[in-house]
C-alpha cells in the first residue's frame, strides 16, 4: 500500500525540479505507458485507477511482473495531467536514456523549442524515419514534461538525447566529424543539401529562428521552399518534411 | 458604445452554434487578426483591450479604417480564449471563406479530424505550399472553432472551404475530374504516385484512419514509408510531408 506522502512524491514530479531531482518522470496513457514498459527504461511503479484492470489485454500483460498499485477515482486524479484519464499512469526513470554523445549517422538537435507538443511531436516523426539520436538545447522545453512525453506517443521511450547545456558549443564540438546542417530561411533547398557523412539536422524556435552562435556553427542552411502565402511552417511539419527528405 | 448585450453576442461566438447562427467566427492575435483585416474575409467589428493602440504599427494602420471598439481588461478577457491576450481581437464573416465546389488543380480533403490543433496546423502548411481549397469532411473540427484559427496563423484567410455534409459523395461527385488520393497504411510510397491532373489528397484521422466509404472512392492510396519504431506519424506532419512531396 502506498502511503499519502509518496503519492505527494510522484505528484510532485509534474513538476520540472521534482524531475531533475530524482531522475523520474511520469508517462500517462495505454499505447505510451506500453511503449516504456516493453523498452529498457526502468519502471519504478506504475498506477492504474481502480477497474482499470481488464481495460487492454496487452496493457494489462505488460503489467502482470511489474510494480502496479492501484488507486481510486480522486488519488488517481492527483498524479494525471489529462482531463480524462485512461486510467493507466507509469513512473520511469529517464536517466537510462540520456547520452553524453551522439554516435548514429543522422542526429537531431533541438534549439530553443518552448511548445511541448512541438517537441514532442518532432520526437515521434524522428522515430517513424528511424532517428533517435538527439541533442536537446538549454532553452528547449524539458523532454520529460508530460506533455512532450504525451505528444511522442511513446517515441521518447525508443530515443536517446543529449542534455546540452550550450547547444551551439555542443555542435562546435561533433565538428567536423558531423556536418551542422540547419534549417532556416533563405539556404539552399533541403531537397538539394549535400549527402552523405554524419548530420546533425538543427531544428528552432520557427518565430526566432536559429541564433548567431548556432549559424556560426553550421555548415549548410536548408529551407523548405513555398510559393503560397504562409509566413512560416510549424516546425514540427518542417523537421517532418526534412526529416522525409534526407532518406535515400 | 457596445452594449453588454452585444458583447454577450460576440462572446457567444466561441460556441460552434452561435457560429452557425451568424456567420461570424472569433480570430485573436495580432498576427491573425491583421491576416484577416489584409484579406478580403469581411470584419465586422474588432475589440482592442485598453492601452493596446501603439503596441504594434501595421495592426495600428490595418485597423485605422474599421469600426474598432476599445474594451477594458475584464471584457476583453469575456470575449478572449487565450491565458494570455495580445489585446486584440477580430469578428469576420465566414461566409465568404465557404464555397460550394473546389476548382485547383490540388486540393485538401479532411476526414474525421478531431484536433483543432491539427486542422489548423494543416491549413498552415497547405498555404505554405500554395494550396488553398479544401473540403472538410462532416465528423472534422469546425474549421472557424478559435483553436483552429489560432493555428492556421492566418492562413485560414488564405483559404476556400467547401463544407461536406457526406464527404465520401462529395469526392465521389468529383470524380473523375480529380483523382482521390488517400493517406493511409499500406498503400504505395507517395513519392511514386502517379502524377499530372486534378489531384484531391485526402487525410484522415491518425488513429482510425479513413472510413470504407472514403476508401471505396479512392483512386490510389499513398504512404509514408518509415522504417523506424513509431506507429504513426502525426496527420498534420503527414500531410506536411506528402503536400511537400507533390511539387514538381
Amino acid at each position: 500500500m502506498i502511503t499519502k506522502s509518496q503519492l505527494r512524491f510522484y505528484a510532485s514530479l509534474k513538476d520540472g525540479k521534482a524531475r531533475a531531482g530524482s531522475g523520474l518522470f511520469l508517462a500517462e496513457g495505454h499505447k505510451i505507458v506500453r511503449e516504456g514498459l516493453k523498452s529498457s527504461c526502468p519502471c519504478e511503479i506504475a498506477f492504474v485507477r481502480e477497474g482499470h484492470f481488464g481495460d487492454d489485454e496487452e496493457t494489462d500483460r505488460l503489467l502482470s511482473n511489474r510494480k502496479v498499485e492501484v488507486l481510486g477515482e480522486e488519488e488517481f486524479r492527483k498524479l494525471s495531467l489529462t482531463e480524462h484519464p485512461q486510467g493507466i499512469l507509469g513512473v520511469f526513470d529517464y536517466r537510462s536514456l540520456i547520452v553524453t554523445a551522439p554516435g548514429a549517422q543522422e542526429i537531431v538537435a533541438l534549439f530553443d523549442l518552448a511548445d511541448p507538443r512541438n517537441m514532442g511531436t518532432i520526437i515521434r516523426s524522428a522515430d517513424w524515419f528511424g532517428l533517435h539520436e538527439f541533442i536537446v538545447g538549454e532553452s528547449c522545453v524539458d523532454i520529460f514534461n508530460e506533455k512532450v512525453v504525451r505528444s511522442t506517443m511513446g517515441s521518447v521511450f525508443h530515443s536517446r538525447f543529449v542534455l546540452a547545456t550550450d547547444l551551439a558549443r555542443e555542435l562546435a564540438a561533433l565538428r567536423p566529424g558531423y556536418r551542422i546542417v540547419t534549417a532556416d530561411l533563405g539556404g539552399v533547398d533541403y531537397r538539394d543539401r549535400k549527402r552523405g557523412g554524419k548530420t546533425a539536422l538543427v531544428f528552432s524556435n520557427e518565430a526566432r529562428g536559429p541564433s548567431e552562435a548556432i549559424l556560426a556553427v553550421t555548415d549548410e542552411v536548408i529551407t523548405i521552399p513555398g510559393g503560397g502565402q504562409a509566413e512560416s511552417l510549424n516546425v514540427s511539419c518542417a523537421a517532418a518534411i526534412i526529416m522525409a527528405g534526407i532518406r535515400p
